[in-house]
């Protein structure tokens, strides 16, 4: 499948973009009170999802594909992780078509290129503001087709200029990638960050999905696997704070330099040491 | 909530218990090929579920609540992750009313006891051949209440002889504690371990469950997070064997002594340290 058949290209205008996403009236079913549900009532019969955990880094992987065509598309693979998710990706018997990567990741090496090296016609997909090569430069409204499911992009930058958030079509689980963590967010202090674009992106995007969307973050440090919009509205430390109390947090953190960065980055730039 | 309440023993015998389950019809329309779903479409807006992890003993604890009375269980909680537990079981407003363990570890300290000294009235269980002390000693059949939903016993001894596998009601989650891990099982090789025992438990009794039930072990070393019924008897490179060909693979693998062996079992015989 070439890449303009598994892309389609809204291009629309922002507003335009945002409206369709949050007033479609079949989206907004899914409202929900916030202890309602914290599972998938939507996860179907139709659709296979797996999370899974590189334990150095603390990388969040998800497998999601489609029951019927088997189309799978893999996001934020990790280099070291390679042979488990392809061992996991043959077993299941899916056609994995787009590895997608949620930003430039700093603190580990995308698996993306070996991965292409494994999968005949599989392509790369990132934000085209990150300034990766990939077969796929993304923007706002994107749509990754995989089978009858597709995954929509939403750009949230702050913690790099190209971070993007990819939201099931039914907008009950969410791939935040380093924008919102558990409970926590990316750093903004490298690599373009930006406190108050990482805030405006949290508040005016992904707190814009209904309260009981899942939270699918890339990383996580205690443990956890899944939150909630509700739950990260109401107990993230951070976002609960005004836009200038939070400011004053992020440039205030003080972090140690990730140990990969100078490793990561630049291999990531090229869809991980290898040639897309 | 008393332990009578909460437990409905139902002590029929185990042919009885085990036509119970095998045969509901309502629980058979879930068998669907393996290949259908991964994800739980039972599991609906009326369950609270979360998924866990201790990473020094690579443990997995998991959550579960009804939405409505806000009744909770906890599997397999651990001594180092007990505070991050209750803040959660805090946030969302949840009353725990039992601590489960699904066998008496060897490689960590249950959290069950300082839970208990955290949260008035919560009751701690084990399986009642497992020797270790506890508020209620569980057997085949029971269920343990939270809310409308209920968890189900399976006795699956071989790891240890009070290993026991929880089923939810509508069988599409096990929590498999150390009889059976993906891809892998449980060490036979000390407490009372016993290949044949165990790969009787599992084809026996985990592998009688839907294709399509949802494997979630007390343990994963590689970053996985969950299997299904099908995907283990059909990958699981122990169990895919002869029973013969088991026992001889688990009197072979010569693995160290778990660190933590001499301070856990003591520590869990009694409910992790403190009293029950």
């Amino acid at each position: 499948m070439s890449a303009t058949l598994l892309i389609n290209k809204l291009r629309t205008a922002a507003a335009v973009s945002r409206r369709l996403v949050l007033n479609d009236p079949v989206i907004n079913r899914t409202r929900v009170a916030f202890t309602a549900r914290f599972y998938s009532a939507f996860m179907s019969d139709s659709l296979i999802f797996r999370q899974l955990f590189e334990a150095e880094s603390s990388t969040y992987t998800y497998l999601l594909a489609d029951t019927e065509t088997k189309e799978a598309v893999l996001v934020d693979p990790v280099l070291e992780t390679v042979d488990r998710d392809l061992k996991l990706i043959n077993e299941l018997g899916l056609k994995l078509k787009v590895a997608l990567n949620t930003h430039c990741h700093a603190d580990h090496i995308t698996g993306t290129g070996l991965l292409k090296k494994n999968i005949f016609g599989l392509k790369s997909a990132i934000s085209k503001h990150s300034g990766a090569a990939a077969d796929i430069q993304l923007s706002e409204g994107d749509r990754i087709a995989f089978g009858k499911h597709y995954l929509s992009v939403l750009e949230t930058p702050g913690h790099t200029d190209g971070c993007l958030t990819y939201v099931t079509e039914d907008q009950s689980m969410a791939f935040t990638g380093d924008a919102l963590l558990i409970r926590g967010c990316g750093r903004t202090d490298f690599q373009q960050g930006s406190p108050k674009r990482l805030y405006k992106s949290i508040h005016k995007k992904i707190f814009s999905l209904p309260g009981s969307c899942l939270i699918y973050p890339a990383h996580d440090y205690k443990g956890q696997t899944v939150s909630t919009v509700d739950e990260e509205k109401k107990f993230n430390p951070r976002l609960t704070k005004s836009q200038d109390e939070f400011v004053n947090i992020m440039n205030n953190l003080n972090l140690p330099k990730p140990k990969k960065l100078d490793i990561s980055v630049p291999a990531n730039l090229v869809c991980g040491l290898h040639d897309v």
